[in-house]
């Protein structure tokens, strides 16, 4: 029998047993891949921009030209030329020469800085007059300064946002190889549940906790599907979930919670083909009653049936675990700091996932704790996000920063 | 002639002006509906949940039955029967009995009260010994605790995340009425452009731009379309961007940066049809040469022409835009607090948006700035995110606590 485990322990073990499978890639043309997990390094094949360009509407010249130039004194250069957006130029700057060159546009041979039209006087003689100096590079992007041949754009595994999108935009890359979204399912049990087109009598309630799981998975990018809801039967069960892992790249079971539901989803994980129990109860408070395994490497996951603890577990392991899948080592950041506005006891022993509504006060945001039970789902509507509390903590006092994650 | 703006009066001048239009509402299935925004207010019709359900396995009773009772003097109840799951029982408990009752089951009239299983003993003599006393209440969910009939369970405008659409598969809602998407056009215009496709020639450019922008709507859930480059000519711009407005709630001019194209830019957005020209130039860093005019109620806004300016105004001012134009009027807070990494000073005057890459050190996040210049892209590659810097401040010091708005 499996010790109860911390949330830390938890989270380094599926670190370390949960890998990215080998899996067939897709091509997407770049607009479609947005969102999407890129199946290997891409890389440059072009000097990016292509040629000099200035930022800047002024005037090109050999920088040295201006030195000592100022309001009182201005450099006096030949007006070589004008050049045109999208267009080379089809001469050359000689010291003592100055063009025109619009922002974007591309620097004559020779050039080596821009001075700013505003510093500039153009009285008709042929000659400009500029009453600033400019040191090489001023106001230039050189060729080869965003990417350069066979620089990495973006690495294997890295999620493609669209900073990217513009990056690849910019390399000329069209189409690219990106991992197909993970498929999850979702299998309900329980002997009470009902689908949500169905008016539950006595004793009834509807499976709320397929839809809920469902939309998170969606909402991290993953493809979800629910396989309804099985019977409270552990053969029935099991059948099904085989069933489920032969077309799924993850399965969840949200069992109910009661003692012998739970007993039925342990069977079922020790009973899958090439499966092996990870984890059996967590120290967290909502949320103990969770269960993994690995069956033939594909990570399951029994939920516990409170809706608000599953909603928990799965943002905070279930969505580890989609991400660990699709290589991505590295968590992101989505955290802001509050103040807690009352104290809040803890009775420790377990990490605690505290929802909290947020208000902007006058020094930052001020965190409330909802009141919750976690058999409830309406908490969800009032809090804004949730704060870990350590399993060591003695609980939270009014006024003290906390870390809130936003829902 | 319009005064450049600042961005604080920019986004207040936003709030005032854009409102969402009456439009067409599209009924979608429930979970097809994660990350809409609802049309209308959803109100529970049921009473959630539909009974007074236990929170653990356990023994109903009276609670006043257990008064008293404690580790070495249990309450001694009539063990009256068990509720199975899913099933109303067809008993009801009078003072002196108690019934098992699993995690999540129904409670038998006249229970109050649950005392969890661990403080329980069957000796099978018919009776229940619990050793701890239970206060009326405790360890059960009660009938309409979650919803009750009438009560809004979201709101008009609130956008649909996974906690809503768990909220509402627990109220039988199985399909829901939202907006569609907003139709957002995407215009590039700039004689030096090149679709992505194509390898630029001597002083083109590819066009990313348009692609950037497509990809930060669509994260933002709006519906991009690319209506492709324009040659830079006032009256062909002004004749295609009548035609794109038609299609479309709002439109994007990406134009070039030089002061000829954003001449033709100012040209278009006051010569379309009803068109009212609100803002002409913003007073950040990057992305000053900002236009923004309503044409007909819908915004249509002039970009700057660098890839990092446009980023930021995009992200700041013209998905503020897309959320007030559905109804959206409150911004979500995706920050986290961070200590800057060293000194940057900051000319002033204009607010300046400075891009940041973050790294968890032992006292939480530290900020290092990314050197930047706006015409490149691959800065965002190296950032995780940005700060505002007020257009009063000197610049921030070493050591100082910033707020860092994640990409």
């Amino acid at each position: 029998m499996l010790q109860v485990m911390s949330a830390s322990s938890a989270l380094r073990l599926l670190e370390e047993e949960i890998k990215p499978p080998p899996v067939p890639v897709q091509t997407l043309p770049l607009p479609a891949a947005l969102g999407r997990i890129a199946a290997e390094d891409i890389r440059c094949s072009e000097i990016i921009p292509p040629f000099d360009r200035s930022t800047v509407d002024g005037y090109a010249l050999h920088a040295r030209d201006s030195f000592g130039a100022g309001e009182g004194q201005p450099a006096r250069l030949r007006l070589k030329g004008q050049v045109e957006m999208g267009k080379e130029p089809d001469f050359c700057l000689k010291a003592g020469e100055t063009a025109y060159v619009p922002t974007g546009g591309c620097l004559p041979t020779g050039a080596d800085a821009m001075v700013m039209l505003e510093y500039s006087e153009d009285v008709g003689d042929g000659y400009i007059y500029l009453y600033k100096a400019a040191a090489p590079g001023n106001h230039i992007i050189f060729a080869g300064e965003d990417a350069a041949p066979d620089q990495v754009l973006v690495k294997q595994y890295q999620q493609l946002q669209p900073q990217q999108i513009g990056l690849l935009a910019a390399a000329g890359i069209t189409a690219l190889r990106v991992l197909p979204p993970l498929r999850v399912g979702v299998l309900s049990s329980g002997d009470e549940l009902v689908d949500i087109d169905t008016t539950p009598e006595g004793g009834q309630i509807r499976d709320v906790n397929s839809y809920l799981l469902a939309a998170l998975l969606a909402q991290a990018g993953a493809q979800p599907r629910r396989y309804g809801i099985a019977r409270d039967d552990a053969a029935t069960l099991l059948r099904l979930s085989e069933a489920a892992l032969g077309e799924c790249d993850m399965l969840l079971l949200s069992g109910g919670s009661s003692v012998g539901q739970q007993d039925h989803t342990q069977w079922v994980l020790e009973n899958l083909p090439d499966s092996r129990l990870l984890l059996h109860g967590l120290a967290v408070k909502p949320g103990k009653p969770t269960l993994l395994a690995l069956a033939g490497g594909k990570p399951v996951f029994g939920l516990p049936g409170h809706p608000l603890s599953a909603y928990f577990i799965c943002r905070i392991f279930v969505l580890r675990a989609v991400r660990l899948l699709q290589g991505q080592q590295t968590e992101p950041p989505p955290r802001i700091t509050a103040r807690l506005s009352q104290n809040y006891p803890s009775n420790g022993g377990r990490e605690e996932y505290l929802p909290l509504a947020l208000v902007q006060g006058p020094e930052g945001w001020l965190a409330r704790p909802v009141f919750n039970k976690s058999g409830l789902i309406s908490v969800l509507k009032q809090a804004d996000g949730y704060t870990r509390i350590d399993r060591e903590a003695e609980g939270l006092a009014k006024g003290q920063l906390i870390e809130v994650e936003l829902f």
